[in-house]
């Protein structure tokens, strides 16, 4: 019976999800869903493409957090449109489900949006589940979570498209093996593309800014 | 109807959680219940753990995980009883349910336990939800995760009895203010005890040890 309801839940999830897709594709705006733990860099990650990509393309972000608006706050100063969503009104949820990303789609013009970035909540696990429309699934790994984190939480790695190691500056000074860590994702997912970067040293984002380029020529 | 449901499911939960506490308290075995982030430290912190209170205490462990027994391997190094409960068979659930947890007990010769660590799945969200009859929950938060989290994530430093900020070490290169963290801690638990320390380095351990002595002392 449980089995029976998630089915449901997630069944119903994605009926919303491919109305958010056709909405998208209509106005031409490229929606990117931001995963990753808490802490692994995914607002640094988004404020940093900001600053790269943000004269060439009409940014949104949409920042899912449990309570609190600080992410959001701190991508506003951009002067970019910016939707906070919390989910604690909801039970706290874990994860941004469909109908609260559709919700949130309705405070934005979005015929004046080209690339539209969804930070989900911060968790390795549950939002890996949840269709929400997207063009792209990508996940933060921060690179102190190490590098068994593809084969303990391997959904996350399969659905994603890119993933995105961050924190790379922190290589000298942790145990992390960035060639394991990359071996394994790949034994997980062989077509996920990845990026080695650091937000605070600035590096590794042309890469990065390479791959969306190439996701908002193809709408996709 | 699924707020119903949610709570249906946490009351049968809760049920099950009962049942365990009350079959520590007859054996006199003290459950920590240790929960966090993928990547922050929770596997390292119970190793040190066993390598420093080990010969005083009998220690058993259960390894919750989405997949794989990479964790509970690196523990049986230590020739202490490790149980690992993969959650992937049940649909890849985001933390441990006390039916899971009372599963492994049974694998248990819990009259020669006296403390017995319950890993659970890396999720700094879900996991706070489920009592497992547990005597003490304690959340682990590595420094790099930033010391916004216990504001954005509330309801997993509101249930803890204790937090461990792990890798310490990592000070110097990163922006986290412990100041701030532990302050922010606070606000949302001000009872919350908490403890910094590296693992790597071997630091601040023994005020845990300490504590940890006084959860044995009074048997939760």
């Amino acid at each position: 019976m449980d089995i029976k309801l998630v089915k449901d839940i997630l069944e119903a999830n994605d009926v919303v999800a491919r109305g958010i897709r056709e909405k998208l594709e209509q106005s031409g705006t490229v929606m990117i869903n931001v995963m990753g733990s808490p802490g692994s860099g995914k607002t640094s990650l988004i404020a940093k493409t900001i600053e790269g990509m943000g004269e060439t393309h009409r940014i949104g972000v949409i920042e899912g957090d449990i309570c609190t608006s600080i992410d959001a706050e701190r991508l506003a100063r951009y002067h970019i449109p910016v939707v906070q969503i919390n989910t604690e009104p909801f039970g706290g949820e874990c994860h941004l489900p469909a109908p609260a990303v559709g919700k949130a789609l309705e405070s934005f013009d979005l015929s004046s949006c080209d690339l539209l970035f969804v930070e989900n909540v911060g968790n390795l696990v549950c939002p890996a589940e949840f269709e929400i429309g997207e063009a792209a699934k990508v996940v933060v790994l921060s690179l102190p979570e190490g590098d068994d984190k593809p084969l303990k939480y391997p959904l996350m790695f399969r659905e994603s498209r890119a993933m995105v190691i961050s924190k790379i500056d922190l290589g000298p000074h942790i145990d992390t093996n960035i060639g394991k860590l990359t071996g394994n994702a790949h034994l997980v997912n062989p077509g996920l593309d990845i990026f080695l970067l650091s937000a605070r040293e600035g590096t590794g984002l042309e890469a990065w800014f390479a791959w969306l380029e190439g996701v908002l020529r193809s709408k996709g």
